[in-house]
């Protein structure tokens, strides 16, 4: 019943073979919570892009436990992430999945904890915890993020097939490398981020593609979270239809340029913010070196990256504000 | 070619005729920019929880025609809105539809425009474009988001069949009458809303379920848009997993307390906000009338119910702020 990473190609064998005589797989649900829902992200849209004939949806963990679809059950994966398995929306989910009959895969962090008990297989991700962010050396394709993918990667190949399935997991074996780079690639400028922002009380994070999810944690997880920031999350694709307006001289936009298929919409807007705004900062992907990854499969390694960029400019500017990202008022400290 | 919102059966019926020896309708795409999208939200999450062998995405209309999902094409509905007819990027999309045989139904304001000639099937909808917000004399019923619902409702029903069908139908035949009354119910609280948020620079809004559209929609098109005022909406299931460390007695929140199958999560962060923040706007939709539609099918009326009484806030926003809610200074104006 424990499982690492390298395992997800047998556990979804199993799922498959188990339920091959009571109508097989047909639905994924990535379930979870704040940033571990933003972690599920690209898998879920790996799914929307690359499955035909799997269902696939991204819901938070309460709604999800208050409002369950009704093609949810013995035909369905139910993929959670947890991080330390003691969110309870997260294990009254794994619970319900169980009571279902559902085949619950467990992504979490901990060796034991509640939630495990709930799991038909849990996986271990890695997790750098390390209080150094710059020494970073952990294994980043053992990640939450790619632990989902990987669920989503092996449940469509091995029932509908995946064409670039070889590039995918080529894609898996370089992205640490790559990560290790562009951290050390962003010092300085994270440095220079921290003193630009560290009086600003707000800041606009944005993204496109299976990379959003990586906007979407740091402005939930981080701005809002461990610094106390007003952040909102924009979608390039949505920017023109209504959040451009806000664009001014003052105002702090944090956008992610993809590589991949979304690249023209980061792209159409970072032009834009050249223009109109003053204060950008920009994480391109392809100057921070993703590119050797093969193009078919590029857009579902945005999301790791950036989101291990990130951390550069985290504790830069949680160090310059002197506001440690472990700070909370109400998370763990009052009853809610 | 031209219906309206009262033929949507039969336009599934004849699009899943149409397809009955060439494999039939296995997904459904919705597809739209900013309030367009938002609009699409609920028919969308009626998908996620009501069908089970169809496939459903909401996608943005430039994420889609840039990162078309492999599954599109002659076996797929594309329900699109456009609300006159011009947004490039749907236009686009439309136009992929079409290439890619796939059945396209436009949503749409406007007798004439740019994109009808991609629709095989045009869908005109109601909407209150008087100055005078306070009339609101129009048939709520045959709004977009009703419309995307409905396409939804008969794509289920005629599939695979939907057991609330004519709890979905009573529902639409009693929200309009909801609306019309709920609207003159915050008439005098919207005008202190005004008073007390018109110096403001930063506005949350909230809310959950099918009804988490709406808080978008105020978000991008209304606070970001027309107010130029910083905005993000929080899911009230994601709230106490990150965002809700920015509460204060400052920071502004408008939360939509739904009626249905999510409320509990609306309802809790609600008793947090009333012990730790102090500026808080609540839009109850069990208050405001809504539960005289039956509880089967109530989740889905409630973005249309607060979509529609949010308005009422906005004119007196706009006025208190004197900052016209059809100012803009890049939409339109510019080149983007």
């Amino acid at each position: 019943m424990e499982y690492t990473s390298k395992d997800i190609k047998d556990i979804i064998a199993e799922i498959i073979e188990s339920r091959q005589d009571k109508g097989g797989v047909k639905s994924l649900y990535f379930v979870g919570c704040g940033g571990s829902l933003g972690a599920l992200y690209p898998a879920h849209i790996f799914m929307e892009q690359e499955g035909v004939s799997i269902q696939s949806a991204l819901i938070n963990s309460s709604e999800f436990v208050h409002s369950t679809p009704k093609g949810f059950g013995k035909n369905s994966i139910l993929c959670l992430a947890c991080h330390k398995g003691n969110t309870p929306e997260t294990i009254a989910a794994a619970k319900l999945g169980r009571e279902m009959g559902a085949a619950v895969i467990i992504l979490t962090w901990l060796e034991e904890s509640e939630i495990i008990q709930y799991g038909d297989y849990v996986v271990r991700y890695t997790f750098d915890a390390s209080p150094d962010h710059l020494a970073g050396d952990i294994d980043y394709a053992g990640e939450k993020t790619i632990c989902a993918l990987l669920v989503a990667v092996e449940t469509v190949n091995q029932i509908e097939g995946y064409e670039h399935y070889d590039k995918f997991y080529e894609g898996v074996g370089r992205i640490t490398g790559i990560i290790k780079k562009a951290r050390a690639q962003v010092a300085d400028r994270a440095v220079a981020f921290a003193r630009e922002y560290k009086n600003d009380n707000f800041i606009y994070t944005m993204g496109s593609g299976a990379g959003y999810g990586a906007a979407y944690m740091e402005c939930v997880c981080i701005f809002m979270e461990m610094q106390w920031l007003n952040s909102s999350s924009i979608h390039t694709g949505e920017y023109f239809h209504g959040p451009f307006e806000v664009t001014d001289a003052n105002r702090p936009f944090m956008i992610q340029i993809s590589e991949g298929s979304t690249r023209e919409l980061d792209e159409r807007c970072l032009t834009f913010l050249k223009k109109y705004a003053k204060r950008i900062e920009v994480l391109d992907a392809k100057e921070l070196g993703l590119s050797t990854i093969d193009a078919s499969v590029i857009d579902y390694f945005n999301h790791s990256l950036f989101n291990n960029v990130y951390p550069i400019y985290n504790h830069e500017l949680a160090s310059e504000r002197k506001h440690p990202l472990t700070t909370r008022r109400y998370m763990w400290q009052v009853e809610y």
